[in-house]
């Protein structure tokens, strides 16, 4: 049976020492984030993950979801009890504002929880997973009669929320959607049509589900600029807040799908439903486009929730199994063979996946932290350097960090032989579970599209610039020290690349729009490589100031030095091969007919 | 639901074009191999493979295995039926001895069939399969009277066969195995002990099985050297052939696997089950290693299957999903969107993988080529050659054949979209069977290390040093075609890195193991991406020559030429990294203490 802990300590070292959480404690919220508080939410998230959560994972993949005739959704054995141990431990708003029944902590919190959640039971996390990112789009575009009706309901977790987009025929482009909403004359709109893929649409684990769908108004223009956003209860609610009719919305089926098993993923029937517009008319698309960014950091870090428990199994198997002997004599010539974490291709795999785990968490809290700075700095241009970086590294955490967790999850499996295959031994749902991480919230091809195609050249490039002086800063700040310089050389080497890279779309892809497509995958993750990179610097950094001022942490600190210096030789020069690709440009990509195919 | 097209002319053109297959007529077996004989041969595995063997795949995924209370195993509905057409096809003797029923042909033309199978339906290609393993070994260590008895009735496909190598706490290190094989005084054995993980252990296709085990007679010595090889029928075998009383051997149980659903995987009992020694006592892991490269030729064909099944899928997707406009104007402007193979990135996913199928299967060809030269040439230093080829490339051929096939079934999943996820769709099935051929036969690491460890030091280094010296030889052989620049010149860059990689292990694995450990798996990867290399080199030459000739082809070869010049640029650069990471060590690889995992 596989098992989880969760990564605290490494999580407290990156915001503490990599990342100087407390320097930020003049934000709203973060002052109640004190050193020792944050420690208990963190301690506290992962007692949850560990104990409650992590043991019903197996069973949610075995027994999956079942739609019965009357429509309703069961869900696995002990998911519901999970999920109100969830609920009850007051994690769905903990960085809700207080005035909505929230905590008002930073969302950096938020961030770390949900890494927890994901690497406990990725199926069961997405339930009040997505009643968050519900709860965000109420947030910001919510009138505050809504945000009143819902919002403290969907904290206690009496209530869950979904999103609605995806249509048969339209996933991506959602210029194409059909679902259509005919005023009432009375502030509402009767909705119908049919939406595809909705995780969480129906289950037994809340009162009420509070769907949040985009449809086009009668009369609305066609594509894009005639889309908006409603809010449609699974039942409606009285106005004295208690639980009134059912409304027109139904699951139809539910899917079958290669992982999450224990989220349903419905079919959802719209025949006339009462909903209400949020935000403006026509104007869903944005409204969409605001919580897109946390949505998609909190599927990058579902990627390295399953990267990081993966990790840990294979690393108690190669323990633990015996079979042959070490390259360089018996390590263990009492028993009848040497456990396989002594040979080097064992090594190599888990050193591979462990250094990316560490400046993976570092990079997605990195940008966690830059979400509470925009939303909540009083700085306007901290703000806005804040949101810069979010909207830049939104698709690089998103791609990257899923793309690589599924190949980590892979690599973890493989460390089990025959047994990784076998569905018992639990690495198997590691696998089909992270592979929907590179799917949902767009898909990892549209990433890199936004990437470059929308966030690298948004006004003038600001964003990429700021990233690359400050890592080129960073490199310069510390070109005479010694102990960094296994740190800095590559990372200068890396960042060559980006900026070569960046400069020859600058070149190449304005006249040329192909050359940035058939470049923007591996665009996305040399730059992921750079930026890991520089988050290994950073860590570097901090233990070695961590180690001068406790020695008893040298040996902790050291652990992570080989871990950065490892990613360094092995893995950041990946970024040339990256750079080849990118500079050889579009031609011999679109130069087939498609008949050719 | 998918569907499978086996890929005929491109491996005619291979046959024909690239290797030459025609000029080795010489060769017992090759004769009656005409082009229009291989050409008909080629077409019905193709008709089989395609309109019986497919059709049943999705079925085999869905409907898996059951094993009854009295330990008999069913197969999914319609498999008896899809093995009986391969059988009664004369697939199964394809290239086994006329004088044991078979049709004597190359074995190259029985490995392009297996890739049709494989891609067809992996799970049910597989009993024939393990039975054209059993014979093998049976054919090269079997006694006269055990050939006579057992491999016409495999021929016919009335017997199956097995290989029970692995226990539950052996599985590459095979020394530490513990089923154990009592002199019963007769010339039989009684065996005793438990297998795992046995492909067809059990099922209803065919009247007998005729398992092939490893076990240590009583009193052999430890480790790898007292282990022998028996033949355990499942039912006695009488004087006159009739089937006799049932043998001591059972399945346990079948195992939950990931994929491949529609093959038995069986834990096998043995108890006290009557065997005979096939070979010499105490050399039974010698007799495994003899068919060992057949069988792990065998798959990474199935790799390259699962691969080409899964981007024939995906581009009639990408042809057939309109979403989204081209970067460069609308290329379907009558409809509502483009379909999405306009996109770069979506051509980038086919070209990188039909790049990889069209050099993997020119590759495996040239290597089975090899086998049956190594096996039938009466020409005692071409035999050798041929030996050495086969032995230093079939690690190569395994291992990167799968872990890229995987890699390319996971890309293909992702041209979907969510529809990928869905098991209905199809995707999922190719990525999960796929998996496994990564782990049996040797998991990949073991390839590597064999790669490394045996067959590049043997002898002196002959074989790399032949392989080294071809790829140069041809090369410049080209330097002053125009035409070939665009081959020549990456491949030079390819072969540097690999001669670089080589000449660093010779320098540095000696003295320190650790290092030819820890950049084995790159140094696999390095020297196939340089094999492929070498192939598409071949390819483009055979296809400007083809095109000089039949102007009627020059559309197709164009095709080529362009695919190979897409490999030449943007997967071939690849080796760069590996260099690097093979020249990095085992330093940071092995550093950490086991209790810092």
């Amino acid at each position: 049976m596989p098992s989880y802990r969760a990564p605290v300590e490494d999580t407290l070292f990156i915001l503490n020492d990599v990342l100087g959480f407390h320097h930020h404690d003049n934000l709203p919220g973060f002052s109640d984030a004190s050193p020792d508080v944050v420690e208990a939410v963190l301690s506290e998230g992962a007692k949850l993950a560990d104990t409650v959560l992590a043991p019903l994972n197996a069973i949610g993949d075995k027994e999956g979801c079942k739609r019965l005739h009357d429509g309703s959704v069961t869900t696995p054995k002990g998911f519901k009890a999970g999920y109100d141990a969830f609920a009850q431990g007051g994690w769905m708003g903990l960085s809700v504002p207080e005035e909505y029944g929230g905590q008002g902590l930073p969302h950096t919190l938020n961030s770390a929880i949900q890494e927890f959640v994901s690497g406990a039971n990725l199926a069961l996390g997405m339930y009040p997973g997505l009643t968050q990112g519900a709860m965000a789009a109420l947030l910001v575009h919510g009138s505050e009669e809504q945000k009143q009706a819902y919002l403290p309901k969907m904290v206690e977790g009496a209530w869950t929320g979904t999103m609605n987009l995806t249509e048969p025929h339209c996933g991506t482009d959602l210029g194409l959607l059909k679902t259509k909403a005919v005023p009432n004359g009375d502030g509402s709109y009767s909705l119908t049509g049919t939406k595809i893929f909705i995780s969480a649409g129906e289950h037994d684990m809340a009162e009420n589900i509070i769907h949040l769908v985009i449809a086009r108004i009668e009369g609305a223009p066609a594509g894009t600029k005639g889309i908006s956003l409603f809010v449609v209860p699974k039942f409606l609610i009285n106005e004295d807040g208690s639980l009134g009719t059912r409304n027109g919305v139904s699951c139809g089926s539910i899917e079958h799908k290669m992982g999450i098993h224990g989220n349903s993923t419905c079919v959802m029937n719209y025949d006339g439903a009462k909903g209400w517009l949020v935000g403006q008319e026509n104007r869903g698309l944005n409204a969409m486009f605001v919580m897109m960014n946390e949505a998609r950091l909190a599927v990058g870090i579902q990627g390295l929730g399953q990267s990081e428990v993966a990790y840990q199994n294979a690393v108690a198997y190669a323990k633990d199994r015996l079979q042959g002997r070490s390259l360089t004599g018996a390590k263990a010539p009492d028993k009848a063979a040497d456990p396989i974490i002594v040979h080097p291709d064992v090594r190599r795999t888990l050193m591979t996946i462990r250094a990316f785990n560490e400046a993976g968490r570092a990079l997605m809290l990195w940008t966690a932290l830059k979400a509470d700075i925009g939303h909540r700095s009083p700085d306007a241009a901290e703000r806005q350097a804040a949101e810069d970086h979010m909207g830049l590294m939104t698709p690089v955490v998103k791609g990257v960090l899923t793309d690589k967790g599924f190949d980590n999850a892979v690599a973890a499996q493989q460390m089990f032989g025959g047994h990784g295959y076998i569905e018992e031994w639990g690495m198997s749902q590691f696998v089909r579970d992270a592979r929907i991480a590179m799917i949902y919230e767009g898909a990892n091809g549209i990433q890199a599209m936004d990437l470059i195609g929308r966030k690298l050249p948004k006004d003038g490039g600001r964003a990429m610039m700021t990233f690359l002086g400050e890592v080129q800063t960073f490199i310069k700040d510390h070109d005479e020290d010694e102990a960094m310089k296994p740190f800095t050389g590559p990372l200068q080497a890396g960042l060559n690349d980006l900026q070569a890279a960046t400069m020859w779309f600058m070149q190449n892809a304005f006249s040329k729009p192909d050359n940035a497509g058939a470049g923007a995958t591996d665009y996305m993750h040399l730059f992921g490589l750079v930026a890991m990179g520089y988050m290994w610097g950073r860590i570097a950094k901090a233990a070695i100031a961590r180690k001068a001022e406790d020695a008893g942490a040298a040996e902790r600190m050291d652990v992570k030095l080989v871990t950065g210096r490892f990613y360094m030789e092995r893995m950041l020069p990946e970024t040339a091969t990256r750079l080849t690709r990118i500079k050889a440009g579009a031609e011999t990509t679109m130069a087939l007919a498609v008949e050719a195919f």
